[in-house]
């Protein structure tokens, strides 16, 4: 709306304010997101998960949305809560903001590994003959014939300080280069001064790892939620944003790059590395999250027959995707096999080390989409499941991802219903581990029957807990509802409701069918799997027994479940750490056979078969 | 100096006024060429060779330099003549510019040639598979697959819109690649529009040729005068300019790519050829000249033991030089062999087939250095001689390049000194290939000895058509000089002087002297030779009689001179349109032996002998 008026927004949070302007009419959610407030919105901004609730001053006269009235009662109305989403500045406004990003509680630890240490970019010390008049050589030949590596290309960038850095170092210099292409050239011996960097962008959080090429060794790690959690939670939201704007991919684009860009300084500026001396960046990242990243359609990922653009490893300089890194710095992301198996299952699978145990394996990572891979003297099954985000919180009443106050594990002790939270410190949701903990023990006790659906009387119940635990079901929304406990801060309840059990049933329905469908594909059985990897998050904090009970997994598999953590992070370290690793990746689209699962009938069979408990 | 007054700067040429602005203190040979206005200076604004005199409004109290002093005389400076290199603008002022550029009578056409039509750059038309759920391949895949060639990359701005041009033209497209990089995809069958543009970049002209891909054909040919020109005349100087001002080489890159991105729009524009349709300029030069093409230093050029940064054949996207073009426009620099053997005398090489002859052939280039080429069984050998820009009319008193109403040939009929000038206009100097005849008639009537003296008195000359002519010897700046005729414009006359006679004959010397090197160093003698190629403008226009009796070339050549015209330009219209002419170029510096002349002590007994006429 060129022209148009300006309003100035205050926006409090954590006891900070911040000011600004944008143009009346614009819409909140995205006035708050271009200005550096994330919002959680895991549905897009479509105004129908009710995620982005904000207190906005004096709109007492506003009448609200019909969105609005779905997820803000009057009392709330009265006080300012409005959602962001379909809220249009139309004057000077305060907006009060309750939870930042803060530390979410990101897994970026995984399995240990061990990799031969021959990274893809190398730094080799040269000490070069000087010129004469009988050897009149171009300096660029004079490199290349002292790297010792025929066809080593040499930039434009790099040939115009070429001349001065071997004059100004007396012919003694260290290359950088990839075996194809020479990146920066240093003045004396600098080949003990070598960083890279490993990515894993998920739809939900990115962990980014400052590594020691020289060395091998990991030197920090920092993780932040993706900011384009606030264009939507999942891929899919995610990418009907971009179809319904026309700025869109590069909104998202530039919201990506941005904030690894200012991770990777952020990481590099606390242990003192300096930005011109990494000189690799390795990406995981699931299909979506890569072609967001670079910039390409997601569109047709979306529509069947569900086509990237491009799933092979590609390289790329810094520069060219738009970071502002040293001038040196490659950026490679790992290939992946389809469209929703992405390069953060194939790290995972470089990770596990599946590919080469004689044994058959099962890997299991449950993000915001739930991915499965089988590995079999034949090759290598995948396939992906429309798991959706309720593991992750998501659709979830009172669910929420891994961030301090979630409730992460329930248990009967003492006949007391005990939980746990992240971090020690009130409840403020429940994350996914604590909802399969709860749908577990609401079936232990008869709370549900094997249909999911909650018992209606206390009669209907044979054991003294059940009863017992039954007097927490009450009606939220016009639903059943097991109470767990309040949230002390706003005095409102944290519950489960039948919603919310029905969306779990999908999601662990989705997965476990998933699982029989591979192991079928492959001519194998359940007893046939030896080792059943969980990667991701909530691999790393789901009580196993709990898996086994809501027929999340096989009960064969109780006992040969290993957490690998973030996989996807570990295989983009092992990457970047070890080149052979990194060829071993761009094997893996040939010895994959990828099961696309919407087009098999038996799916059906087995997934409505799947959703009783 | 920031923050200075500005001046007013009225310019007159061709009758077309133009004004603009300049800071105070300026220098006026800078302001004129910043606002388009070419100054010829040949010795790059040094104040040594005083071609950039013009008109200027006003000046009669301001004291000349030294060098006006030098080159403006009293009724000049009465006038309004000055020396733009050394005039500073500190108040308004109108000047009045005597040439334009015009058009150059610059030699674009070489000998006919014929080469198999396979350019580097390939169109395809593909006809592709449509995705189905059985069918995932991703987009890039699809296309590779199709094109049928292994490890073609797909560059990310392909990729961006990749997806909408498959499905938009129902997947039939057109790729346009060089084998390694796809560069574009256009929709549908667009195998015959391809075009592409061979350049070679001399130091004084520029010739740019379009070329139709799909049928060989040369649609058309431009050609211009270096703007680079007002820097200095000969490639030393643009060097030393170079490394006089810290932004020189940014200012001569951008000169050359702002006039070869003018020049290649023009000659497509007049032919109706979409820009878009442009996907390969191959560039022909010498060494220094592709140096300043790319922005680097060209700086060891010019210092022993003279290394430039590259010689190789290097690709580049248009776009990365700076070019604003069509977007899939690639840009290939032939290679060079040495210092001062460029890829102009390389892409001649080429374009005379001397490499695959079995006779033994010489190629001669004489332009503003004098390079030489000889081709044996046993590979090729090459030297440069510095013979300076005098066969280009530089240095001379009355010299000047090969431009309408240069005088272009001399000759004595009916016991008259009789002349011709280019596009028969009233003279206005005289070019090389006359400079050789006169000389080689003052030799054949006595006029000068066989040390290039004068004759002083009428009685020291034995014939009578001598003792006619010695009537035209008279004195101009103190020094003997004999007179040609007279410029109408403004009846100056038009002489060579005993200082023209010297510049001529260390040029010459220089030439034949290294002819005598290379044809020692390859264990031949004179009469081995069996074809001599003369490449250049000059080449093309020099009496070969007048050549031999000056001693330009032994009198055994003199019947096997075959002019090739702009050997450059054909060598790269030759390579743009044969991917095996271009590869020939690359193997051009493993079969070449460069004879450095500095370093050769027989050099400088040779160059003494060859001094005599």
């Amino acid at each position: 709306m060129p022209g148009a008026e300006k309003c100035k927004v205050i926006v409090y949070r954590n006891n900070e304010k911040s000011e600004f302007l944008c143009e009346q009419g614009s819409n909140l959610k995205e006035v708050l997101a271009n200005n550096g407030f994330y919002i959680d919105a895991p549905c897009g901004g479509k105004g129908i998960c009710g995620k982005c609730k904000v207190k906005v001053s004096g709109t007492k006269n506003v009448l609200p949305t019909n969105e609005e009235m779905r997820f803000i009662d009057r009392a709330e109305l009265d006080k300012g809560y409005r959602l962001a989403c379909t809220f249009k500045v139309t004057r000077d406004i305060e907006v009060e903001m309750k939870h930042d990003r803060g530390d979410a509680h990101i897994v970026t630890s995984g399995q240990k590994y061990k990799v031969d240490l021959n990274p893809k970019i190398v730094k080799q010390y040269l000490s070069l003959e000087h010129p004469t008049i009988d050897d009149q050589r171009d300096d660029v030949k004079r490199l290349i014939d002292a790297a010792g590596i025929a066809d080593l290309s040499v930039p434009l960038n790099v040939m115009k300080y070429l001349p001065e850095v071997l004059r100004n170092n007396d012919y003694n210099v260290t290359i950088v280069h990839d075996n194809r292409s020479i990146l920066k050239i240093e003045g004396g011996d600098t080949t003990k001064v070598s960083f890279g960097i490993a990515v894993d962008i998920g739809t939900t959080t990115i962990a980014v790892y400052l590594v020691d090429l020289a060395t091998g060794k990991e030197v920090d790690v920092i993780s932040e939620l993706n900011e384009q959690k606030s264009y939507g939670a999942d891929v899919i939201s995610r990418i009907n944003y971009t179809m319904e704007n026309s700025a869109g991919i590069e909104q998202l684009r530039s919201k990506i790059v941005t904030q690894l860009d200012n991770m990777i300084k952020s990481v590099a500026g606390r242990n003192l590395v300096d930005i011109e001396n990494i000189y690799q960046i390795m990406i995981a990242a699931n299909t979506t999250m890569l072609h967001l990243f670079l910039g390409l359609s997601p569109k047709y990922i979306a529509l069947s027959p569900f086509i990237p653009v491009n799933t092979a490893c590609v390289d790329f300089s810094a520069d060219e995707l738009g970071f502002n890194l040293g001038r040196a710095c490659k950026v490679t992301l790992l290939p992946c096999i389809s469209a929703y198996v992405g390069a953060d299952i194939a790290a995972g699978i470089i990770s596990s080390g599946m590919i080469k145990q004689d044994e058959t394996c099962l890997l299991v990572d449950i993000g915001t989409n739930g991915e499965i891979a089988l590995s079999t003297k034949n090759g290598i099954y995948c396939c992906s499941t429309a798991a959706g985000p309720a593991f992750e919180g998501a659709h979830i009443r009172n669910g929420c991802g891994g961030i301090p106050g979630a409730i992460n594990s329930i248990k009967i002790e003492n006949e007391e219903l005990k939980y746990t939270t992240i971090s020690n410190i009130p409840p403020i949701g429940i994350c996914g581990s604590a909802i399969i903990d709860i749908v577990a023990m609401l079936i232990e006790y008869e709370l549900i029957d094997e249909t999911g659906r909650f018992a209606e009387e206390e009669e209907d119940i044979s054991n003294e807990m059940g009863k017992k635990l039954f007097n927490r079901i009450t009606e939220i929304d016009g639903q059943p509802a097991f109470v767990i406990t309040e949230n002390p801060a706003t005095n409102e309840v944290i519950a489960i409701t039948q919603k919310d059990i029905r969306e779990l049933q999908l999601a662990k329905a989705a997965i476990a069918a998933g699982i029989r469908i591979l192991i079928k594909s492959s001519g194998q059985t359940v007893n046939d799997v030896q080792k059943v990897f969980f990667a991701g998050g909530f691999g790393s904090y789901i009580n196993k027994n709990s898996a086994v009970k809501i027929g999340l997994i096989p009960k064969e598999f109780e006992n040969k479940i290993v957490a690998i953590g973030n996989a996807a992070g570990t295989g983009a370290k092992m990457c970047l750490l070890s080149n052979s690793k990194l060829l071993e990746s761009f094997n893996l689209m040939d010895i994959s056979k990828y099961i696309e699962l919407s087009s098999l009938p038996e799916f059906q069979n087995e997934f409505v078969d799947c959703m009783y408990f």
